[in-house]
């Protein structure tokens, strides 16, 4: 069942520069929630781990996040950074939403990618990626007590870039032309989308009486 | 271990039709808080889908979400529907509710019925039929920020029908008669106690001092 | 895989003591927030299962919640015995927070073991250990639609006296000294550090520049 469609060590690295760019996500909405240490942590490892996490108890495998120590450290790593620096990191925020898209794009792909690779249909591997890319932001903002980024529609378009990124892997798949050259392309495409999402304030429509004033739309 | 209790079909069907109603329940919320188009559509993946994605966890499978299309694909097209028609079907309020008390019934029965074939105790399993019934509603509201209805004293009785349902069923597995027959008749019980409880503002009680001006109770 | 550390009944004991004291305090938190009788039933039920849940599925085995009947009879008692009796537990408010450090003890210990028994690595065990321990009453203010305590710089330390106990776990593993009495020293201390930290107000730093007055620490 298990086709390694990558080198285990690109996978590998792969999923631990997303999970860096979560965890500082997650430390920093902590620090301006007025957390203390170890709430910057916890938040850091949540929002860095629980997309994955929920992506191998799907798959039914141990989770990585107790598995590889380096899933473990890494976002503690990113919490430390954070507590001792944020307002630096805060004066960077763009900076900040950069590694952030970084994160959504490079877990959209290895999320799709482990899930099909552990004997799920296409369709169900591109769901899961989704998942996967944006689980652990929803946790974040789930333990900060606020309604999450991916629901709100006065927020920048988060889910699409995802979509896009998982359904060129399944594509990919399909196709049979899978590889480091393939995968690469579809974490820039994901990762440029959001990028110009945020940029130019792309919105998804809310439903259809809300935009009443605007009623030719309809 | 896996013994078939129904025909796969039936509970199929069974379990579709649940999916669809809790679906609408999690979309009317979504538009309700104002979100957009993706909110809407992950809240209602979420409340179809959450409480027997719990259930499968538990028993240890792959979540029936993610190896079976149709259970993916039928809250999108709740979504849809709410999409463009909620104005209508916020008029037929009253109606939804018939619904979502549907998607009560046929939950609680089918989730202790698959919680039974993967050798779960018949206690266990009426729990975990408990938990697939009213799981979906709380991961919802816990999404949106709310306190989850089922916590809540000032709601009718939601807890109850499910659990008389999910009693049936272990019942009629003790005494080794369930079938299409006594399944339905479990389904339909359920459907009608939430039915009365709304009906009649059927309430359940609070601590004792909170209802402090009723001292003599205590 | 499965080496008994300890004999199977002394674990049990251990879990049901710290599954009724955390259960003791999810009704309590029910009550104030003003829910029915279900919702302090299962608030009682989550918060004294919910980090050992989530340390079962990690794990790959069908939660204890489900198997063992005690698991899931325990937070009832707890729930009706405050349901009737909590203006007198309030009044004894300093002995649920002597109770809830003992389930914090407890559970840190039995959750590292556990979670060694099972296969993960020392530092993973200390980890899921710590989850084991804190997670419950995460879960718990999550659904009461409360920031998490765990992550409130107001509040005392919580978080260390969990490492501490987990961290002494897996050092005597390792130099394989692992028995009832070290086991019990280790929840002992974690006991007496969670009742040190609230006698003098002990709380973790919050970061940098938040103590701006105090800017000359930077």
């Amino acid at each position: 069942m298990l086709q390694e469609l990558f080198t285990p060590s690109v996978q590998h690295s792969l999923d631990l520069a997303g999970i860096f760019v979560f965890a500082i996500s997650g430390a920093l909405l902590a620090v301006r929630k007025n957390f203390d240490v170890f709430g910057i942590a916890v938040l850091a490892e949540v929002t860095a781990l629980g997309g994955g996490l929920f992506r191998d108890l799907v798959i039914g495998i141990v989770p990585a996040a107790f598995t590889d120590l380096g899933y473990f450290l890494m976002p503690l790593v990113a919490a430390a950074l954070i507590f001792f620096l944020h307002p630096q990191v805060e004066r960077i925020q763009s900076g900040v939403n950069v590694f952030d898209a970084a994160g959504l794009g490079l877990f959209c792909v290895t999320g799709t990618t482990k899930a099909y690779e552990y004997g799920l249909s296409l369709t169900s591997s591109a769901v899961l990626g989704l998942a996967t890319a944006v689980g652990g932001g929803v946790l974040r903002d789930v333990l900060a007590n606020e309604v999450p980024s991916l629901l709100r529609w006065d927020r920048d378009l988060y889910a699409v870039p995802a979509i896009v990124g998982a359904t060129m892997v399944v594509l990919c798949i399909r196709f049979d032309v899978l590889n480091a050259f393939t995968s690469g392309t579809a974490v820039i495409t994901a990762f440029l989308l959001r990028l110009a999402a945020m940029r130019f304030n792309w919105r998804a429509p809310r439903a259809w009486n809300r935009r009443s004033s605007a009623a030719e739309e309809a």
